[in-house]
């Protein structure tokens, strides 16, 4: 489904507007939003069109859902734009959720956290039946890790010994910081952000940092995601 | 090393002090720690005595130590005993932890977290060259789970799906409580004690409960503890 965002008169050549694609993108995404649903609502420039166009929904085509927000700022978002909310205590199953990402490769494995909310995303998505990603194509990526570093959160008190263990996996790791301060999640923790050149086995990754003792969670969605509406250029695309 | 804590002289039977025999086990274990090491102090009623001995040693020996505390506990009782104390920040390697247990296997296996500080406790664990167990023969099992539920450190927001989940690997699983309230770790989090009849294949288990979403730390300690320093009926022995 093409979409041109805009005509340059003087050259005759397409003009893309990022934000119009985004928007485009996030819309796209909400049409999967069917009354009755538990969904999961997810955090980002492109999931906050979604949030937007499910609010409108609301109000203009009446339908009724409950949302799950994936952060704070989702949240208050999604109570501006007069979404029902609920958590996974009430609904432990979450019909669908739409989250962004960070990095997303061909099988639909995803790098997400660098907002920080990794956790909640992570536990949302588990805990839906379908996960739709969008994301605009700059996020795509042959091998996951080549353009983002890894988010992992991780105990306070055990972000050295962590930090450590994560350089000898031989990646280059710091400690996330805000101005001079230590970066904190909404669970009040610190994060590791570690780059690889990329990450050649990431679930064999995922089962090492799992297990480290303080590690909280990584920011590695696999198997998680069901489908990526990507913000091309030419258009918006489903993959 | 026979360790006869009271003869009864109607009967000539020996009677055993549990608390005595506790204390022996204890100040054992204490001899381990050496001038100039940093030490895991951990937590429980057993390793209380190693603390208060390491105490003396400072005090009647002379012996320069750093600790870290497992727990709230074991850090106030150290600094009453005046050991100086310091974290992972500054030690991120630790030379020696004592530390309690709520089961061990004949393979130094643990079940740990019925205090609830099991997330700090594995840090510091796996941050040590070398981990002594103290403990009563009360907690030595065939097979870990036999007598004591697992405990299991989860992010709030995925308590409910998590709970689920962990009933679904055939556990009979609940959320602590503290009275009425739901029991917060020192990190925050809520705990579900999850008990099977007793626990098959420990070492797939952990995987499988870390790589759940939300999981921050399950209670098994495999391959973290090097000896165990028990009290029995007939004294304290090394296993």
């Amino acid at each position: 489904m093409p979409h041109r965002t805009g005509f340059h008169p003087g050259t005759g050549r397409c003009v893309v507007d990022q934000d119009a694609l985004k928007r485009a993108c996030g819309i796209e995404a909400a049409q999967d939003v069917k009354d009755g649903m538990v969904v999961g609502l997810g955090t980002g420039s492109t999931v906050q069109h979604t949030i937007m166009e499910i609010g409108r929904r609301i109000k203009d085509e009446g339908i009724r859902i409950q949302g799950i927000p994936t952060s704070i700022a989702s949240e208050t978002l999604a109570r501006q734009m007069g979404i029902p909310l609920t958590d996974l205590d009430v609904h432990p199953v979450v019909d669908l959720t739409i989250d962004g990402a960070d990095e997303f490769d061909a099988h639909h494995n995803l790098i997400k956290g660098g907002g920080g909310a990794l956790t909640r995303e992570k536990i949302v998505a588990k805990a839906s039946k379908r996960m739709v990603v969008v994301a605009d194509a700059s996020k795509e990526v042959e091998l996951l890790g080549s353009t983002f570093p890894l988010p992992i959160e991780v105990i306070g008190l055990g972000k050295t010994p962590i930090l450590r263990a994560v350089e000898a996996l031989g990646a280059e790791a710091r400690l996330r910081m805000r101005g001079n301060e230590l970066f904190l999640t909404d669970n009040g923790h610190p994060i590791i952000d570690a780059k690889w050149d990329h990450i050649e086995a990431p679930l064999e990754l995922e089962r090492t940092l799992d297990l480290m003792p303080g590690v909280v969670e990584c920011g590695l969605f696999l198997g998680l995601c069901d489908e990526v509406v990507v913000a091309r250029e030419h258009g918006v695309e489903r993959l």
